[in-house]
């Protein structure tokens, strides 16, 4: 069975999230929206603030920081489901000392069999200079390694750059 | 009455420069450079007298460090216009401790209705590992925010890639 | 003479190299792997390792950190030659505290010249926030340049994303 799964790349503020929550609202179906942020701090709870304001009506949301393998698992056809976003569910990952490779599996196994309409948003993080310290390193590999696996498991990519969509793989 | 905005975008070093001072001299009228740098330095001196010798005749230059809005407001038609570049512009902007928000919406007031023909010159900074220091997570929030409004005034978006015109809306 | 120049670009852990491997292995020509990367470290030895066990057979592997434009005019028709990275390379030459400048106009040279099918890997890393430390960021102009040239001498230029393949100049 042919999945159904769209993965939305973009820099940090470069408008992906608003583009895949349109994309999602085009769906006609009922919406869920996936939170994988913690707001640990003011600057975070701003952040969530301003999306959840954003988004308006018509979502729930549901906050999944570290078992996202699992939701998607009891997900159900005929839902439209948002994750925003897998930079955040992979530093989670990392913060709880998950094994990255064990939970990245996981993952897109439960990415890839979902039934429901689903998106996933997340980060370029690799084209500035190489980062100082290691556990950076790490992260923008493990990162890497993810949106190539989602990009591989999607039947659509799309790359979102100051607000404006580029179709990847498949079509807008 | 349709707007002329061209924007550029793209990383550091990325030829974005090059690319959108060919683009004006390709426009056949007087020639105007708006300068948003400030030569607090020796290796910003050598940046901005690199990039006036490649400019060579033909063109005159001002130095807009802060006051954008009110020099595009000046303008007219049959002129054709480059900022170099929007990223200084709003680095000068925190800088001064002006209200981005404020300041933003000016530029973009300003950008949408001017008779020249303009091109800004703007840096993708979204795409590296997030900043340690809370001032760059602010302004690549800030300079992002900035590019999709841009974009969304403008009739054309180039990205350039080493030195190479990808379209992402109109055509080259 | 049309050279044979194929340029690839990406961030890191972008999948540029897995797909620069998968176009050399395509030419159906014997294949020669040009290595920049020096074993410094465990994290590099690691890397070296990965990409060592990817390629599997068929392939010849050369060490050649710094003298690259030699060994490019080395190369004849009829082999097909990978460059894994410029990045490094450019690095190394850094570190080697050789005039980048000069070092750069001979791979240019070479690989403009080169009578193997090539093709050289390169990194973006100026799409981030402007590093705080000054070697950085002239590491950062100097890729950039580096990559502009690149792109100029290449008759076909990819940039990958998420291991997917954009074709910037000629086709995929």
């Amino acid at each position: 069975m042919q999945n159904n799964l769209t993965l939305v790349l973009g820099g940090a503020a470069s408008g992906k999230s608003a583009w895949a929550e349109g994309f999602i609202e085009n769906q006609g179906l009922p919406m869920l929206y996936l939170a994988t942020s913690q707001a640990f701090d003011a600057e975070m709870k701003a952040k969530i603030a301003m999306h959840l304001a954003r988004r308006g009506r018509g979502w729930t949301t549901r906050e999944i920081p570290l078992d996202l393998a699992d939701a998607l698992a009891e997900l159900h056809a005929g839902q439209a489901v948002l994750v925003d976003c897998a930079t955040m569910w992979l530093s989670n990952q990392m913060l709880a000392e998950r094994d990255l490779a064990a939970a990245t599996d996981q993952l897109i196994s439960a990415a890839s069999t979902c039934r429901a309409a689903l998106c996933i948003v997340s980060n370029e993080v690799g084209q500035g200079i190489v980062p100082d310290n290691q556990m950076a390193r790490q992260f923008r590999e493990a990162q890497g390694r993810l949106n190539i696996r989602l990009a591989a498991a999607a039947t659509k990519v799309v790359q979102v750059v100051a607000g404006l969509p580029i179709a990847l793989k498949g079509s807008l």
